[in-house]
C-alpha cells in the first residue's frame, strides 16, 4: 500500500456520481419481528438486492471506470472468494475490458458461474483466497496485466462507501451501523462517510472468530495474519489489507468476532424475520447485534445485508442448525 | 357478488395515490441466469420485497382506507391463509381500525405470527381457506362487524393492480406478464392495467393442478369448485371469486395448471438464479415459464413473484427437492 491514500468524502461523492447509472440504489427496510428480536429500531441495508447480489459492485465499477486507455488494453485480472470477482467482472463488461479473475479451488460455485456469466475469464486455483491472489500476481506481471487488488485499493473503498450514503440520506438519525468486515473496504467506506456526517454514529465491525486476521490487526494496531477456516467465504482473508486498516485503526469504533455457529443462526434468523436469503458475511451482522443486545437497546441501528449469494450447501447448513433457537414471540 | 362491478382503470390511478405513502415501489430486476434458462428477456417483478412481503397489502390499504366511519367504528373481519390476512391487518394498523383474522388450523406459522404483530386479532378455524372463510362469515354476522371478501372486491382488485402500473413503467414494451393466481384478484388487476396500455400484452394465469378451482372456473366460463390440496397456500381456493374470474374470463389470455413438484423446482431455482425466497405461489411462476418455454421464446416476459413468506418447512422440501434438475450452465 506504498503511496496508497484513503479515499476522501469527496471521492465518495465522485464515485456515486460515477456508478449510479449501473447500480441499484438498494432499499433500507425496517422489520418489525427484528425490532423485537432486538429491542431496537432496527433496518437493514438490502445490498443483497444489488446487482451481482452484493455490495462490492459499487467498488469495481468505481475504478474500472477509472482505468486509463493502456489498462483497458492490456486487461485486468484479480483474486477473489467470489462477490469481488463478480463486481470486477460485471465493470468490466460494462466498460469492455477483459478481465481475468482467481478464485480458490471449491469457491462457491454460483459466485463462480455469476463470475463467467458476467464474461470474465475464471482461473481456479490455491486453497484459498490468498493462495489465489499470490497466482493472480504472478498471472498479472507473467502476461503483462493490470492487477487489482481486492483491499488495498481507494477506488474501490470510495465505491463501496456509496451504500452508507444511501443509509443516512435514508435515516438520518442512525446511532449504529453494524458492518461484515473481509477485507475490510466496506467497514472503511461507512466509517468516512458515516463520520463524516456525525461522528457520534457508531461504525462496528464484524469477522468470524475463525477468520479473525482483520480483527487482530485493528486491535493490535499491526499486521497480524491468521487462520482461514470459515464458511463465510465473505470474511474470509489470511492476511490483513493495510489500507482499509489504516481507516478502521482511525475510525471504527468497535469490533466483534462471533462463531460460524452464530452466523448460521444469523442466516436462519434473517430468514425467519425477513424472509431475505444473507449470505454468511451479511448473516454475522445480525449475530453481533444479538451479542451487542444490551449496547444498542432502543437505539437505530443498520445491519448491512451486503450480500446475498449464499450457496445451497451453506443454506442447507443453516436450516438443519440446531444450536439454541432465539424463540420469536409475537403474543 | 351481486352489484359488484369490476374496478376500472381510473380505480387503479386513484389506488396509487392512496397507497402509495404505505407500500413500497418495488423493483423490477433482470437475472442472467434466467435468461439463460428460459431462453427470453426476463424479469422479475418483486413482491416478495414488499411490505408485509406480499404484493396483497396494495388491496387492503387501498380498502381499508376507503371504509365509512362506522365501519371502521365496528370493526372488520376476514379469511385468509396468510398474506390478505397480514395485508388487512397491516392496514388496519395504519388506518387505526380493529381487526380480526380467520385463518385455517395449520395455516403458515410465519404469516400468523406477522398478522398478530400488525395488531389483528388471530382466529384459527377450520381444516382450509374457505371453512375458515364460512366461519368469518358467522362472526362478522354475530358480532355486527364489516366483513372483507379476499376476492369479489373491486377495492382489492384496484389495489393489486398497482404493480402491474410499475410493471409497465419500468417496461413499456413488455410482452408478456404471467401471474399466480389463488382468488384471482392479482391476475384480475394484471389484465386490467395491461390491456388499457397495450391489448398485445400477454397475461398469463397459473394455478396448482392440486387446487385448480379458479383455472376450472375460466375454463368452462361456470362456477366450478375443486380440491385444494397444494402445498403453496397463495393457490389455495376450493371455491372460485366470481369478480375476478368476471374479469379473467374478458380478458386473461392463457391458464396453466403446474404441478406441486414443479412449483417446488421453481423455489430452489429462484434461490440459484436470483437468491431470493419465493413462496410457493411466486415460484410458480417460474414454473409455468418452463412449461411455456417455447411459447415465451426471446420475449421480454415478467414473473410476478407475488410474495416471499415461504415457511422454513416448505423451503426445506424445496432444497430436499430431487426430480429432474434443469442444469444451470453458464459456460
Amino acid at each position: 500500500m506504498d503511496g496508497l491514500s484513503p479515499p476522501s468524502f469527496v471521492d465518495v461523492l465522485l464515485a456515486k456520481k460515477r456508478i449510479s447509472p449501473y447500480v441499484h440504489r438498494t432499499p433500507l427496510y425496517r422489520y418489525p419481528l427484528l425490532d423485537q428480536l432486538l429491542g431496537a429500531k432496527v433496518l437493514v441495508k438490502h445490498e443483497n438486492h444489488q446487482i451481482t447480489g452484493a455490495f462490492k459492485v459499487r467498488g469495481g465499477l468505481n475504478l474500472i471506470s477509472q482505468l486509463s486507455k493502456d489498462e483497458r488494453e492490456r486487461g485486468v485480472i484479480t483474486a477473489s472468494t467470489g462477490n469481488h470477482g463478480q463486481s470486477i467482472a460485471y465493470a468490466s463488461m460494462i466498460f469492455g475490458v477483459k478481465a481475468k479473475v482467481c478464485v480458490p479451488v471449491n469457491a462457491n460455485p454460483g459466485k463462480v458461474s455469476a463470475i463467467k456469466l458476467w464474461g470474465a475469464e475464471v482461473i481456479e486455483h490455491g486453497r484459498d483466497f490468498d493462495e489465489a491472489k499470490v497466482y493472480a500476481e504472478e498471472l498479472a506481471e507473467k502476461h503483462d496485466l493490470h492487477f487489482i487488488s481486492s483491499g488495498d485499493e481507494p477506488h474501490l473503498i470510495a465505491g463501496v462507501a456509496t451504500y452508507t450514503l444511501e443509509i443516512i440520506e435514508d435515516l438520518p438519525k442512525v446511532d449504529v451501523i453494524i458492518v461484515p468486515v473481509g477485507g475490510g473496504s466496506g467497514a472503511a467506506g461507512a466509517c468516512i462517510v458515516s463520520k463524516t456526517f456525525n461522528p457520534g454514529i457508531k461504525v462496528i465491525g464484524v469477522q468470524s472468530e475463525k477468520a479473525p486476521a482483520a480483527y487482530l490487526t485493528w486491535k493490535h494496531r499491526k499486521p497480524v495474519e491468521s487462520k482461514m477456516e470459515t464458511f463465510a467465504e465473505g470474511l474470509a482473508t489470511r492476511a490483513p489489507f493495510m489500507l482499509p486498516q489504516s481507516i478502521l485503526w482511525d475510525k471504527l469504533d468497535d469490533f466483534v468476532l462471533v462463531s460460524d455457529e452464530e452466523i448460521l443462526k444469523g442466516i436462519l434468523l434473517f430468514l425467519e424475520t425477513t424472509h431475505n436469503l444473507a449470505e454468511g458475511a451479511a448473516a454475522s451482522t445480525l449475530a453481533a447485534a444479538i451479542k451487542l443486545k444490551e449496547k444498542i437497546k432502543e437505539r437505530k441501528v443498520v445491519l448491512v445485508m451486503s450480500g446475498g449469494n449464499l450457496s445451497v450447501e451453506n443454506l442447507k447448513k443453516a436450516l438443519l442448525f440446531k444450536g439454541k433457537r432465539v424463540i420469536l414471540n409475537p403474543d
